[in-house]
């Protein structure tokens, strides 16, 4: 058995200790005789196994008792239809920050369901290199929520703060984050938000999966033609077992947060991981006359680097030899074009050494 | 490492030989060096495993070239609202035969959304112990579709023959199947249907993936206001990957369709085991005095055999006892109590033959 390095930006790595566990009770979880894939969703040792990793991410966010936390499908992306379902019941406009081609997606979604959307600040003018300030977040005057992306996977902008959501006569309103690829990346002060949610096929576990994080309060806002399955507070009535789960994920999701709880320490001990890993790579970059990142400094995403060569020709040797010497997954997106190194939770430091030494000895051979 | 027999309804057993392969590629999919679960869903490797499941699946069934097959997310019951928003484009009312609790939450959950259903048969007078037959449905005047469960899990409800789905003017409309918990039991007629669905946590692979096979005709019908996701042909034309799709949940269907089709010898040999489990163990209940199933025999459930008691206080002791002879799962569904043995096409021959000794054993001892 090989493992190489993984740069995947999602579905991505998960760590080798997940796996191992996962493989050596795949037949038998723990002598009951049956997969963890076999069990009823509401048999005990189901439940035993939910319940725990609800509270091992509980824990790990430090999530307040007014928030419940939803296991759901359908990706991050029927979020962007389930969340105005849910915050629209008493009307006003969702408002966005537009930053990338992810929140894009988000704000198309909304505005073919129900029409209207607000800007309340876009990136689009610098070309998604830097996101707003908050001086320039203006929300409309009957704003029922501000959505926005807190890191651009795609593009690699990440914000360096968490926005003020209030509308020009002051009253706040609730604040929406898709945190699909930077949720578990270091601590969080959940109680800032309404709503977060996260695709999990980045540092939670394999796609299929969401989880969802919402203030109580907002669970009595939906509108009444909202698809059932949609409903937050339908799911939290259920303990998100409305319909059948995705079983298998959400076991490998709470192996993901028993992992990062105990074998890596916690979120802070993985945050000052994840800073030291982005920081080593990005100073490569900088360094080097034939790389190039260009997202603003606050802004660079410590999850998603992106970055082209000075040379475009290079770009398939770069990737040949890449692979070749076990660095997988390094193509950048299809709509961007050049290179990416996702960074998640699982890729280990030692991957980024690798990655470095590589690029340096490419840069000498091809520069 | 010990395999007991699972009768469970869903999550439900797999197959113990595709579970094995499944592990031994767990953290290295054919020495390239990481799991299915850490692969883009666009990578050549991936897009060949998700290629190969569509074939075989095609293969097994004889699906017709002008229909479509989709691997998508949300549970058989996110259908129950995707089908109405696909179908009534061109307005009229969505017709149902009602033979249980599943087809009730797609009625439900129909009226829900858009109000209007028509009932073109019932099994509710009959205590849902024998379907409709052809000459009681009666579909309405501006009938938009005809949807029927083909069998409930939790009553153990089959039909017994594809019902035609045509107007009192005999103009035909297009059928539509919940297939959840019969789908790969056996071969089946797929041009009969417009549109066939199915969550895999029966016969496919682990929940949280649904099947949705769509005549090509009805990609067009759609209402305007359908959340993206749930659109059959923006999926179609994105390979089934508008978002990620639930990949590890798919390359496991694969695995259980080559099963079916390279180590079972394809649906013809499994109709042919199914045929027999059931049989068996419907002759062991009918010839005891304590156990009891209450359904029309032309209607008996091959997959869901559920069963009484004659004294509900044994009820205890035989779950206690079954479970310790390694014969899990069988309590019946909380709604209707008594029990039930779901034989699944990964429920061996053999676990049939041990829970009729243990039954015949019990009632020696306890009846």
């Amino acid at each position: 058995m090989t493992r190489h390095y993984n740069f995947c930006a999602g579905p991505a790595a998960l760590p080798t200790l997940v796996l191992e566990r996962a493989r050596d009770e795949l037949l038998d979880y723990q002598g009951r005789g049956l997969s963890v894939m076999e069990m009823s969703h509401r048999s005990e040792a189901f439940v035993a196994i939910a319940e725990r990793a609800e509270a091992d991410l509980r824990e790990l966010l430090a999530i307040p008792d007014h928030y419940r936390v939803l296991f759901t499908q359908g990706g991050a992306s029927l979020q962007f239809a389930a969340v105005p379902y849910n915050l629209l019941g008493a009307g006003g406009t969702p408002n966005f920050l537009h930053t990338g081609i992810w929140g894009k997606k988000a704000i198309s979604e909304a505005r073919h369901l129900f029409g209207a959307v607000h800007l309340a600040a876009s990136s689009e003018e610098n070309g998604h290199s830097a996101v707003p300030r908050q001086e320039d977040i203006v929300l409309s005057e009957d704003a029922a929520y501000l959505h926005y992306t807190a890191n651009e996977t795609i593009g690699g902008l990440e914000f360096d703060y968490i926005p003020e959501a209030r509308r020009p006569d002051g009253t706040p309103v609730p604040l929406v984050c898709d945190m699909s690829s930077s949720l578990l990346s270091g601590p969080l002060d959940v109680s800032r938000f309404g709503v977060i949610y996260a695709g999990a096929q980045k540092n939670i576990g394999p796609a299929g999966l969401v989880v969802v994080i919402v203030r109580d309060d907002l669970l009595d806002q939906a509108r009444g033609d909202m698809p059932s399955l949609f409903g937050y507070k339908t799911l939290s009535e259920a303990g998100s077992m409305v319909n059948t789960p995705a079983t298998y994920s959400w076991y490998l999701a709470g192996r993901v947060f028993d992992w990062l709880q105990r074998d890596i320490g916690g979120l802070a001990a993985m945050d000052a991981i994840n800073t030291r890993k982005a920081a080593r790579l990005y100073a490569a970059i900088d360094g080097s006359g034939l790389y190039a990142n260009p997202i603003t400094l606050r802004n660079r995403s410590r999850m998603n680097v992106p970055f082209v060569l000075a040379d475009p020709g290079l770009d398939r040797p770069f990737l040949e030899e890449a692979e070749a010497a076990g660095l997988l997954n390094l193509k950048g997106h299809r709509s961007v074009g050049g290179m990416r190194a996702s960074l998640y939770n699982a890729v280990p430091e030692a991957a980024v050494e690798a990655l470095i030494d590589f690029m340096a000895d490419f840069e000498k051979r091809h520069g």
